[in-house]
């Protein structure tokens, strides 16, 4: 198995990702408003760039079964319905829904793997399913979403748990992982995906300053749900056969 | 004192720098390259992103005292004096001469940090002399240059052997550390800098690939020299008083 990880969607080309399956995590909080999101009974979402594409979007899939999500700086934005905590994507809210998502880091992450052979979604709370749905996989790519394009420790914890379980399962060869597949190893070694550990990130901190920190413990929960959200065609949703 | 570590030149910018000392990393072998030639009495050296205005600016300089140094793809840029192997620039060959360099990875990380305070020039082979240095700085950015803008396992284990020694000294809190200083602390108690482990990154596997593992061992030599180059309006050269 080839495994590439990166540390933000900026140094992703099309190249790097041709042929192969994406991983894409933003655990705070992206990606685990997602997996939330899907599993709480939405229809797809939809990731955007800006919040005036998402708000075009919106209205052109129409806007009655459709949700408005995302956030600037932690916050939610004017206008929308919902902010990028997974809290707020109850079943009450999001069944039968459509989402369109707009946030500083997690969406652009999945724009710029688009075209990738496969794209799925992964955080800790769906991590041992993304690990059954990669098994077999030959060439892997993980994207971490970063923040604001640089590294950031939660996203990289979980590559590296992710790599860590798959490695149990195929024998992965150093040889054939990058050098940020090997810190991430390294760091699954180090480090327990908790609370505590969320906390100490700057993306938790940055969310305990907004008064969001209700979040991390949200996000830190291993295998709360047992999909793999994944996304065709710009849009997020639940594959049959995966 | 606050240290922020970049994995990559191309998520620096400006306000991320200005007003701090920058320290440029990039193990194999630009920034090698530089420290091993200013010690051995070259007179300055003048980063540049592409070959043609290295070219032209060695013209401008008057290319009887000046070199063009530099590579695409680890190997001499055509028409070039030298390559980027820090063998290459010996006594005989660099001793008050000036230096024209483009690299793919390190002179960009220069140019990317040209508005800090301070611009300073690291390696293994100076790290002890960039540690003494740096005493008393308040405000630091460790930007490893990294392999096409993005992570390189050998920038980052000598940027956090600088964080431990730098820590050692001044008491280092860690959450004046951003994700990445954290990650690279724990590189630092995991690995040691020797030819091994340089050969073990995906930067030393290629230089093998090209026939060029001899500058490995040259490279991860731990305080060779106690020169630290600096950068000043786009030269690099010794400072007098630091």
């Amino acid at each position: 198995m080839n495994v590439d990880v990166y540390f933000s969607p900026e140094v992703v080309d099309a190249p790097s990702v041709e042929g192969r399956t994406a991983v894409v995590i933003d655990v705070i909080r992206a990606t685990s408003c997602i997996v939330e999101a899907m599993a709480n009974g939405a229809r797809g979402i939809f990731p955007t760039i800006l919040p005036e594409e998402a708000v075009k979007l919106a209205s052109s899939l129409g806007r009655e079964d459709t949700l408005l999500g995302g956030e600037r700086r932690g916050l939610k934005i004017e206008g929308f319905d919902l902010g990028n905590s997974p809290r707020e994507y109850s079943p009450e809210v999001v069944r039968g829904k459509q989402i369109v998502m707009s946030t500083t880091n997690g969406t652009r992450a999945f724009l710029a793997v688009e075209d990738a052979h496969r794209v799925v979604t992964a955080s800790f709370l769906n991590l041992s399913a993304v690990v059954r749905t990669l098994e077999g996989a030959q060439n892997l790519v993980l994207v971490c979403a970063g923040r604001q394009n640089r590294f950031s420790m939660d996203d990289a914890l979980c590559a590296g748990l992710l790599l860590r379980k798959l490695s149990e399962g195929s024998g992965l060869a150093l040889a054939m992982v990058n050098d940020a597949g090997r810190a991430v190893l390294d760091m699954a070694e180090k480090y327990t995906p908790d609370e505590e550990f969320l906390r100490s990130t700057a993306a938790g901190r940055a969310l305990e300053e907004i008064g969001m920190e209700g979040d991390l413990a949200f996000c830190a929960v291993l295998d709360r749900h047992s999909i793999v959200p994944e996304m065709r065609e710009r849009r997020i949703g639940l594959v049959e056969g995966h």
